[in-house]
């Protein structure tokens, strides 16, 4: 996209809704962040927490309208529908047993969806989620922030065109160290939602970060993961979720993989890192370096390719908005999913056809998140048994 | 600063106007970039282009109200001022000899500046704008964007609590590859004025990236240089500008220094490394892995500070958006010199004193910039003699 | 040991004789250097191939007399039992389908056995050689070599300090790509038996590199493995033996682990590489980068603790040779294993006891590593079920 | 070499004598090492230390006859030329000031000399030494180790091929710690010599490590320097020799360099870096990380080589022992420049041409060390002006 999104015209801003999100919470500031960079978003309107009092100075100190912010996701998607210049698009941020609920009210009034991960809290609301998508004439954007780094798009790329030859194993982890104690029962908010089963669902680590490994495994490779044997653990006492996931692959094709999320080792902030093997060559990129995407053709020399470099493609390059060198981060890789989804829904807007360079991560993508989520838990309780997808 | 500023109130957006920054500018799109990550800043005017045609076109692009683009940085200060809600700063983001005359008419108005780097094209002409931002009301940032790493202000913070010691050196080094070859002579536009006198001034290499790292290794240990000597090279045959500069320095108080800069030494992207070295301790941060700090304590073992993590300090923290292992990059950093510029800004605003923690660089460092490059120029005139400051 | 073992004499050097490791062999040669690097062995004889005219051109090659080069193991044993001279130790470094029958003949006659791993091609030749060492009065060393490793030996020693507090994780993994092609075809010896069951054994890759891998996590952790579940792949077609294992492991205490061994991931030489998580800090070693060790105690800043650096402690200062910032490599740490060995069999020549700070992996370390392998064929065969240990 | 020197015969060992290396020396067991790693060498003699006593212990730990442990260097060369198997080679291990002496008694008798660097305490003895050596039968190796790296002999075959084009650039940078405080005042022994005018010569940091790190720039690029400017400092109180050297350099021909000595920046163990740049291309190497060399191709993403690896020339690999990812270190380096030192000392004994390939510091390059310190210590002494060599 060079430094910024190159156009034609300069079309209105969209405007964004924001369910959740509300005063200390994380990932809500994140999606304002990634939704401004750009400039191709503008925030009108939230139901920013279940809180009224909270939900209205969460409003006041972002500098919405009064009359635009709401007690309800359900009193916003009705009243902003027959707003002449009511919302275009909703960003939903909440802990994960909202998600259904909340995406609902606004897929069926056309509205647009950019929703958090993963998908629901129960694979069942996924795949009613994912019928109500289907049949909506709104787009469904789920934020798998990781796939919009330029250097995953390149690797991405690689593959698809056969840099690695038949693909064999995939290694991906993700770990972290944030809940090696009990920080859920510090009053720390969010170690208390994300260990809480009524709001996250059956999976613990392999929930929160499991499924950003598993997605980005799968959206760089292109694999489909037939089957599954997970080994999942509480190390912390009394926690009610898993802590620490340890999953065997299988993906159609034959290749296999290992998949390790963790939340209590030690020394690791925020370590999602993927490996891909295959009959003439690998790739190695780690999330805390995400300029830089290590490549060895068999038999060659290791490369390293970096973001706006010699050896970036076109994947990459119109992921990229500063030169070689000046490194981009976590908030640009996130807003290139807004970036993208920007692309789509003006496209929309505009009774154009969505281009067909456009690329984000779909309801689908969380109905396997949540089917994974599903299948360890399962896999598990069966003493990590095989389990089919 | 937590992901999101946390503040009060939600006070109107700050008017933003720019001068330079057209069309395929790469500066000018990072300023924006800048100024929008926060929601702080809108821009609303622009005098984008000495060319009419590309300033119309360009501010059309930006989505700006047609009788707020200009056709000159004279017109844009002058009907800004008259305007009921004109501009309150403006953006300085033309070639290094527009500086002076631009930022004139802007100070002069009471109109606060944030100006790109080096401060002007000339020693007399920074003098003369320094006495200028003296006299005026208003506020004058110079973006060295590099002060706005949270790891950055880290290590200045280190230093300033004594964790080094008595300071005895300072390494510092800028390097690229991107003028290896006389790019000038294809058309690169970037390359063009970076490399012309006229536009630049009187250094090449050594103004463009070799002030960066003064700037940061003055700005990091608080010393004060007090004599340097230069070899100065233009190894590209014909290019009128430095590209290598080779530079020894000695500071206030006997600590003694080397200056690497580059743009021809192929495999450096953007390469700007600072190591400082005391009686108790050395430091080392490169702006390639800005997120990280390598502190020994001496006769310890090496530590690696991490932004947001265990180690980081106060002045690290308020400059921090996102948790540890999510990595903050260029566009963050730069961002940080206009969150503190929104800031003092508001404070002008609201006729509060600007709050004691406010950092960035001002109209005198943009003079002791600008005061390095002629004294490097004149020593390797004098075949790298000592020269004092 | 500082650079050189300090010793209160110079005791004759130890007479060595091999088995195996004759012209072009790999770790024939590497045992050699390791017994010369501290001057305390003296290679005198050899039974260097089973094909006579090669082992007399090896030995003609190394200096040996002409009448201590032997056609057979078993020969050379019986002779050198009767010389007066005659070899105090024997390197075995064959195939390891050789392995069983080469040790009984010296270990029935009181020669030290130094051999390399795994131990046996099969558990119960396993089994049957750790019953003949328990009898004999000779010492049996396993070449585990990588425990060699001062800065192994240095997290072996935070462990049992305590100061990763109750451990919970275990990642191991041991990645190579020089089978990624069918190697074994084109006449490479090291490929040809490495994938040949007959001189193998039923592991391939698990059993080369995976038992270096699962006698690494289990030297540096101190923790009983109790069961696993492995996922075994032969990726190169027609390839008789595992050349990739993935591999669940769960340890007494409730410990959990992750073991990868691959010889088909491009990109990766020689990848041993050891994470282990506790309650209270994560340690991270890496082979290739053998002179580091990275320790972060929960909470605090990474901290990157360095061979002959202020971090190090006892155990690895006694496997030190040069100072910090002095590369030691393969080499010293395989030498490491030698020098231990100098230790017991000095002290047993002399009729001391061997001094309790000496460490080497044992024959007990060997039957637990085929175990190690025999139980992955197993669980691999039935599709990755657990199988107890 | 493959992992042992591949050899036709196996020719009888050299017979080493050693001047210096004492109990507690820390070079000279470097030395010894180095010596017996490929089993070509013997040490058979010793005048060890100038305190007879400690001569006589040394001698006995190190095994050697007693009637060739010495008093003094003039006695051993004297007794061991009538020897029927006098040594045929010596090590000269001592303090820089004896080096001159010590060699001229061996290289009158016609006993190869291999030297420790620097060549001697002042030009004048380096110019006598250097014209002895040509007289003399002997030959004369000068153990700037470095060059022994693998990775080092690949960065020079691909400056001589022409990889890099005109070479531009030179920096290099040789940085310790050690001597952060004043340990020459605790009674360590190695700090006592090498900070004293009378036992190192003119220069300290610039001579101890300055020489090593001017001697890998011109070994590896082949460039002669023309002139030098340095500042020289003793930071710390009472220090009688310089602890850091900063100086700038040009080349015959128009590079220009940078070097950087220190031995007081904390962090820093023993950080021997080389980096160059042409008009085609870069290199960087680091001798804490001496496995790994990185090339970019100017206009094409870095690739890393390894020792061992597919991009590993012909001159490296001769200087191989090990697979790539087998780490190779320090020790390995120095015995390397042992291995040539006995390939040029069998040639003569055989009367045949020294084999073209072997390439190894000669007493030219140390006289060109020592003139390299004088400068530096001149130039410093006048405000680091220009000094031509």
């Amino acid at each position: 996209m060079a430094i910024e999104a190159s156009r034609e015209s300069a079309p209105a801003r969209i405007r964004l809704g924001m369910v959740g999100g509300g005063k200390d919470a994380f990932i809500g500031a994140v999606h304002r962040i990634a939704a401004r960079l750009d400039g191709e978003f503008e925030l009108v309107a939230g139901a920013l927490s279940s809180t009224p009092a909270r939900a209205r100075e969460s409003g006041r100190l972002l500098g919405l309208a009064e009359d635009r912010v709401y007690d309800s996701f359900r009193e916003m998607a009705a009243r902003e529908k027959r707003l002449r210049n009511g919302i275009e698009a909703v960003a939903i941020v909440t802990p994960n047993d909202v998600h259904y609920e909340a995406a609902r009210e606004f897929l069926k009034r056309g509205i647009h969806v950019i929703c958090d991960k993963p998908l629901t809290a129960t694979l069942s609301d996924a795949r009613r989620l994912a019928a109500l998508a289907e049949k909506s004439d709104a787009l469904f954007i789920l934020t798998h922030n990781y796939t919009g780094y330029p250097m995953v798009r390149q690797a991405r790329e690689m593959i698809a065109a056969g840099e690695l030859g038949d693909l064999r194993l995939v290694q991906v982890e993700y770990v972290q160290d944030w809940l090696t104690e009990p920080l859920e029962r510090t009053g720390a908010k969010q170690a208390e939602w994300r260990t809480d089963p009524a709001r996250s669902g059956a999976g613990g680590a392999v929930g929160d970060i499991g499924t950003h490994a598993f997605n980005l495994a799968t959206f760089v490779t292109g694999l489909t993961l037939t089957s599954l044997s997970a080994d999942l653990d509480s190390f912390v006492e009394g926690r009610r979720l898993d802590d620490n996931a340890h999953v065997l692959m299988r993906f159609a094709g034959g290749a296999k993989g290992m998949l390790w999320a963790s939340q209590v080792a030690p020394g690791n902030e925020n370590g999602l890192k993927l490996r891909v093997y295959g009959t003439r060559g690998g790739i190695e990129w780690c999330q805390e370096e995400p300029n830089r995407l290590w490549f060895t053709p068999f038999g060659k020399p290791k490369t390293l390719l970096t973001r706006g470099g010699a050896g970036a493609g076109a994947a990459a390059q119109r992921m990229t908005r500063t030169p070689a060198g000046h490194p981009e981060g976590y908030l640009e890789g996130f807003a290139n999913i807004y970036a993208e989804a920007a692309r789509a829904i003006l496209a929309r807007r505009e009774g154009r056809p969505i281009p067909p360079d456009v690329v984000y991560p779909t309801v689908a993508d969380g109905v396997a998140g949540v089917a994974f989520i599903e299948a360890c838990v399962r896999s598990s309780k069966r003493n990590a048994a095989w389990v089919t997808l």
